[in-house]
């Protein structure tokens, strides 16, 4: 098993739920989610204890979840209230219910031990809400890999300049070194480029013309939630790490689902502090990532192919791995400190 | 394997069968069958044992088949009558050939010791040929399942009302406990529903739209051939058990063809006590038919999906599952019995 | 490992190469090939030693080829020659480069040790560039099966009356007998037909109507380039064996690249000594052939989907296999030494 379990994992953006019955897989563990007659989202386990048919396949009876083979009856809790033709219910008739939390439009499942899970430690950023910053949800890019290559992509600012060079990247920072950052709980890897050309997103949302300074700053939160902030402003204004908020600044967030070793959905959205309230160019961002993460798409799953051949030899370790290869360490001390 | 080896397994309905060469498969062995100049459907080992290049893919020459890689000729008793190129046919150059008998418009082919091969073992039922029943063969519905999950459902009335809400089965019978005789060579599972609306396939069919009694009788003969004797009469009948001519009675059979693990042909047919010879209502019938089983087999996929992956408890058994379970118990004793 | 490693394989005809990265699989070994700049062909291990990215999906810069991950660049001898943002290149960069040679129109790589490649070891064939000879370049037929079936059945004239009874093959050779040579390097095959009707296509393309010698000698270079050499001519003419250049003589070349246990790559051409410069009778071979191999196609990729199934007895060896067993031990043997 690859998977941390004591973590919120992102089931799906708000809208994603309604009180029809949908199957949701989150680290091999399948679910059957809804929202029940106040709107509270449940979610248990998509597995009736009889014949293993799939709850999603049933119906939602009132706040139950009634099975579509033999109309066995789950509450909101997972305990069986009704078996059709028996008055007796068996200890055994239950099915698992899993914490759920909804916040900023997310809603959050908590896939380990019941009793470890609080609520404050589901993922937030200060941003959300404030009325300098526009959110905007942008979409779910379903990637055939491995949810470590995915989330290790995204502490990885090295790569930028190689697989997004006319989006997010350009010639200018090929040779500029990584900084990372592994002392705290949430990694970080980044660096300034400085007056240089800006890059095509820049172009295209900032109106940027003349040479900014950019960064690119990648926070990873484990398990697989990453934060990059980057942005640019003019040269003249020569600003400092602390002074990002006077420039043109984006968080673009990845929330990583891990469906199983070879599938990863990644949920992303972004906030701004320019464009306030302008759907266009919440919309032109949009398509703007959604080339970019396309390009990411195409080099991670090359990646998790390569992954399952045979090795002739290991695969080497560059400067710029510092930050994935602590954060695969992390992981799997955190799987480990689990089993134990 | 889990199959039972000595059975007479349905290869198909005698119309599937013609002099061309047809690929059959049935608990995994593949065969290949034709009709000889007689009109004799014969069954051979269908893999050359030269090359193994199935023998469907060579062409008949008169009775016998000859392969299309280099040749070799076999008779229909699988016996090695012509090497090409070379005058001795060494004792090795044969294929298998399995005993095949044709009844009731129905091809049956015998999977085991051809020693033990009886055709009075073979499935038949008196309404056959009677001037007072029709009998009409529907079609072969393909599952992604187990043999022994489509058999299973066969003889569980509890599954109607949940599974053919809106055809075989309504809310009326959902509470109604379901009776079970396992003493002799056919199981028996069954259930009336007294006083109760007519189910949309007796509202359509039957012509019934006051309260009717209903009954639902399901026999299960060894390995996996089903007869689902279900009608309905006026409730002011007050028919009996013995009485069910007196209502309008449907047979539905059901010949299961185990193909692998994961694939089962079901070919199903009917018999009748009403509307004889109306085609109409044969083609009415079929839709109605095939409109449930599709809900069947929707559901019996399902659980194939689900029996293969890991199972964090074991399944919980009901009530209801005494005819199930007998009947898997029954097979596992048979083929226990076989392979010692 | 069913291969042989030290021996010059088939990448493709000289016209699949150009500056653009190519991807090729030669015995599970993923290959990147480009033409250089002054149009030599390079081979590389397509697999980035860093995060295992085939080097395919990058791109090439000068001569040398850059990772589409982070940038890594390798030359045409494999060593990495830039790591973006890093001075030191460790001893570990590097890539395996393959000999590459061009003959006749075809690229040859050696996917062995490199220390043991000589281009003397790769196939050629005196009629190559004679001006009394025709040679056309035809297709490439992908086939799901084994090489070793896909070669044997390049050793074996008895299966053309039966897969070609209306192009290659027909009845009349159905039971001569076949003359098998062993004891050279390379392995024969080969029978004549005396005084029988013509072929489907030397009908078509000899314009033969009365009947004709014929003649069938298959030549099987190891590890898997085969030649067949078969051709007509007027009974009255009465040759023998060493005047067959006075008939319409056809040479076949097939060359084999295994790309893994259930696929091979059958590059095939023809030489001929008439029609000469013909471009519209080298069309019409070419359909014929397509024909014709597609045949062939269809029943070897039935064997190797049925040597994938439980075998419950040992095939049967004929007469007629002397020329595909003595060249499977063979292979073995060169495989076991090579391994030794």
């Amino acid at each position: 098993m690859s998977y941390v379990r004591n973590a919120w994992y992102v089931a799906g953006w708000s809208a994603e739920f309604s009180q029809a019955l949908t199957p949701v897989v989150i680290i091999e563990q399948a679910l059957v989610m809804y929202r029940n007659s106040v709107g509270k989202v449940i979610a248990l386990e998509d597995r009736c204890p009889h014949r293993l048919l799939p709850l999603s396949r049933g119906k939602r009876v009132g706040d139950d979840v009634q099975c579509g083979y033999h109309g066995m009856t789950f509450n909101a809790a997972g305990q069986c209230v009704r078996i059709p033709g028996q008055d007796n219910i068996p200890s055994t008739a239950y099915v698992s219910a899993y914490p759920v939390h909804e916040k900023n439009n997310i809603v959050f499942v908590w896939m380990g031990d019941p009793g470890k899970a609080s609520i404050d430690d589901i993922f937030d950023l200060p941003q959300f809400g404030s009325p300098a910053w526009h959110a905007h949800q942008g979409d779910a890019l379903h990637l055939q890999s491995h949810y470590l290559n995915v989330a290790e992509n995204l502490v990885d600012p090295a790569h930028v300049s190689f697989v997004h060079p006319t989006t997010l990247g350009n010639a200018a920072s090929e040779d500029v070194p990584v900084q990372v950052d592994t002392d705290g709980e949430v990694l970080v890897a980044w660096r300034w480029i400085r007056n240089a050309p800006p890059v095509g997103f820049f172009q295209k949302f900032g109106g940027f013309s003349g040479n900014v300074d950019r960064w690119h700053y990648y926070y990873l939160h484990l398990p697989c939630t990453a934060v990059i902030d980057f942005g640019s402003a003019d040269v003249a204004a020569g600003l400092v790490e602390d002074q990002r908020d006077e420039g043109v600044r984006i968080f673009a967030l990845h929330f990583l689902t891990p469906v199983n070793e070879h599938y990863t959905i990644d949920r992303w959205m972004h906030l701004r502090n320019a464009a306030l309230g302008d759907e266009q160019a919440s919309t032109q961002m949009d398509a703007l990532f959604r080339t970019a993460f396309d390009e990411d798409k195409a080099i991670l799953q090359a990646i998790d192919e390569a992954e399952k051949r045979p090795q002739p030899r290991r695969p080497i370790r560059l400067a710029i791995d510092k930050g994935p290869a602590v954060y695969r360490r992390r992981i799997q001390s955190l799987i480990e400190s689990e089993i134990a």
